[in-house]
């Protein structure tokens, strides 16, 4: 059986003006490949209704899950939640689980429960929460989209919440080899050896490094025996990385 | 006259899998606000013809400029010179000006212009050549679609190249205050302030450090008197970052 699919959607304008470097996609990317999940596409998007809703539907479509990061804070630039509601064609309103949360949290420690706080307990119609052991405010699963904060120490903790409740495949295993010759060099006899292991994905990764070409060969598969077969072959096309 | 928009499209397993960080996106997004063009969405997709060809598609339709990382050196999983032939329908093969840039550069080097070298010549019909400074193979453009490599200098270098041929509207500038409250006490003032500034984008970018909430306040628009006046506004609703 092939591995469940997934899709990440980043949400935020602080990205795509260069103010912010994402990490969520990286710190994703690592966790789903050893769940058994593939991550096949990730796109970023402005915090804007129509981009949020075109992107949400073309990819909880396509793929088995849809992780978003960003945009579920309670400032005005805040319209993930809406967004998804709008993408579903489901209302969105105060959850009242939602809400004991968040007056819980903020009774404990001693800060006002205002309107904008609010905010952060609108859910659409239909989603089960996503914990979040860092500030309270919890993420939401609508349907296969699960919706998580940007900032990646609370993304980090409603993963890890979201992760264990999914079924997962083999995990996706990997090899490398650094060789330090120019890819010009390694392409025959590499694309040979991967003709050899179709069941593999052989890639190629070129670096330069004090002015010198070299590539990060990896073989990538479900099944160890193959890869450490792939591997020795590799080895011996280039030894010692020559 | 709006500024032009621009998309980015980053092809690779490797930042799939969590294997490697991609940098470009990042780059890419400080160097476009600088010219003052605006990148409104970014993808990463995977070494897949169908992948490479939709998000081309899809993306050259809606945006200004495409520019694209990855996928462009001598190895059987380069494939994305013949993903962008498909995308446009055009044919592709050895151009000879192409061939001439990388037989010349290898002869300089003393390196074998093998097979596999040759195959980074091949370009669509139509393109225009992209500069490579660092390792001669060339980038190209067709249409609206910027080819580029994927390691991060010469994509870097590319950039460089076609940066200064393209229009430019005025720079995006921005100033941000960093407030050391939560969001939830901001959110109301600072949405307020937004409202007062419909011609400004006022964005709010949380952070925990050494476990106190706090958030970076973020004004951008295009122009400074106007910019300036909202940040006074700023600083006098929450003085001192307070």
């Amino acid at each position: 059986m092939p591995n469940p699919t997934a899709a990440m959607l980043v949400i935020g304008d602080e990205i795509l003006s260069g103010r912010t470097r994402d990490s969520n996609m990286h710190y994703l990317a690592g966790e789903l490949t050893r769940h058994g999940i593939e991550l096949k596409e990730a796109r970023v998007v402005a915090d804007g209704q129509a981009a949020i809703v075109g992107a949400v539907n073309a990819l909880r479509g396509a793929f088995d899950h849809v992780f978003t990061s960003g945009g579920i804070g309670p400032t005005h630039d805040d319209i993930t939640a809406d967004a998804i509601a709008a993408a579903f064609g489901v209302p969105i309103g105060i959850r009242e689980d939602a809400r004991a949360i968040l007056a819980a949290h903020y009774a404990r420690s001693g800060l006002e429960f205002n309107e904008a706080r609010q905010r952060m307990a609108r859910i659409p119609e239909g989603a089960g929460l996503i914990d979040n052991p860092i500030s309270a405010a919890p993420g939401f699963t609508l349907g296969n989209v699960h919706v998580m904060a940007g900032v990646p120490n609370i993304f980090q903790a409603m993963l890890a919440s979201v992760l264990p409740t999914l079924t997962g495949g083999a995990p996706l295993l990997s090899q490398s080899l650094q060789v330090n010759r120019g890819e010009g060099e390694i392409a025959g006899p590499f694309a040979a050896l991967a003709a050899e292991f179709p069941d593999l994905s052989l890639g190629s990764y070129p670096f330069i490094r004090n002015g010198a070409h070299g590539a990060n060969l990896v073989i990538r598969g479900n099944d160890r025996v193959r890869i450490d077969a792939a591997m020795q072959r590799l080895v011996a096309l280039f030894p010692g990385g020559a």
